[in-house]
């Protein structure tokens, strides 16, 4: 089993700079809480943008889908800002024989408290056992790209009825 | 969605007692995983055994098969002591409309540095996209039953040949 | 030993906040620090600002020296951004027979990699082993008010020389 | 300034062994929380001992004793298990412009929950800020050799009468 990782940014590799006493995007954490996860199979990550999910443009959208579409691997996690996710996974349906899970944090990785951890092992087990197509694997649930919102004043994610 | 939990002990809910200097099981960490990771989904986490997986017998096994059998749930995630994981997930072949997935960890999840929250978040993942069955979630890996050992020098599972 | 923790704010109680993409001053981590530490002696912690140390001003240094001057404790830790902390170090220079202690951390308590514990840690042991007087302990260091600066560049508090 | 660190074992550096469902001392811990606590001074780390405190022999005690008055250093942390430490600080005692300072932990500092670091940062604390002598810091409190007992039922260190 091969699991391409493409990194796009989001609360999840936020890092704290005193300086400026402000949070940015900070390297990406996947390779630690893959080895933390005692994870033995073969990946690697990609690491494509590094942005606050709510400014993903269009043309982010589409260099993510160029990328995956041109690339030979079949299953991929892709780590996102929380709260442009589901448009981003809508933007990526449509692709044959990929299975695509998107992820990402309602508090960054590096918090001594965080959903990054659980929420990435959701992604890495949805990938290998869903059938080829895009969800989403946030507030310990696995939606499919298209049927899920993010209710930002409950701060989680649910199906859209 | 509906997940219950079973624990039956493990290395995942071990504890330090200072007095003895030794490890023993503790309350689980089922609650404090799901919280931490933000899922939004209804459970219950029923306690059916706190041991070492080495000590489970033939009878504890039958215990926990006749307690899914009879229980009206569909979706279960049992943890479990990882050196005779498989022999249990084999043990528990065979249910109808039941999918069932294994998880544990290798180091106890009050550690800084654990697997348990990672493996949780794919055995959750997991009971709600695989067809009825029973698998194990570990090593980032999702195995069928009947088709993993531990390999012990290695501290990890991996697929039969 | 009764020792009185006075919180005005900083990067030690930062909190992230999603929806704003941003840190904000949260409840303070003081009990959680001293009951993981298991630390056995009487306290109280009293809020005075919830204030990033850049915003400090002049009366509320004088506001932090009234409260103090006019309690009955003799031991004090107070928790402080580290920008101003040599400032307002100094303004409480002169009162008798009080050992005040400033703490706070480059990074914030809730993070997995954080001095905040060990800096409260130092604190705790300065206030009851040093003379009267005031001090601050950052950087693995306990320094005198009025002979310590913070180095922005270094991100380290050093003895002025 | 200079600290030596000298560690002994005990719980603060106790590894989980899965394979024997089994605490072992492993490596010191002390690096890990000087660094994460971004301490500023120069110091090494001699490992003289790895053993539970219940096992130190008389013999022990001496080696730890000449090996403090053969070297050049003034300032010593000395990492032990809890148990003894009150022993091996008594044993300490008489030797002339020395600080030292014991410490260790009730639950090992690869715990998620651990009072290591807090300990850790009182004594950095009190062996720079205390007049030359032999000190425990632990339960949030410094004592003076001699003057200190390990209360086992209540799991915690306090003042003889």
């Amino acid at each position: 089993m091969f699991i391409r990782f493409i990194t796009t940014g989001g609360t999840i590799d936020k890092i704290y700079f005193d300086a400026l006493s402000q949070f940015e995007v900070g390297d990406s954490q996947i390779k630690h809480i893959l080895t933390d996860g005692r994870a033995e199979f073969d990946y690697d990550v990609v690491s494509l943008l590094q942005k606050d999910s709510l400014e993903m443009t269009d043309e982010d959208r589409k260099a993510l889908r160029n990328y995956i579409e041109n690339d030979d691997a079949g299953l991929y996690v892709v780590t996102h800002g929380t709260d442009t996710m589901p448009e981003t996974a809508e933007s990526l349906l449509g692709m044959n024989a990929k299975t695509i899970v998107l992820t990402g944090a309602l508090t960054p990785a590096r918090f001594k408290t965080t959903d990054a951890i659980f929420n990435v092992g959701m992604a890495v087990a949805t990938v290998q056992t869903a059938a080829p197509g895009v969800y989403i694997a946030m507030s310990g649930q696995v939606f499919e790209a298209g049927k899920v919102r993010k209710n930002r004043e409950q701060n989680r994610f649910e199906q859209l009825l």
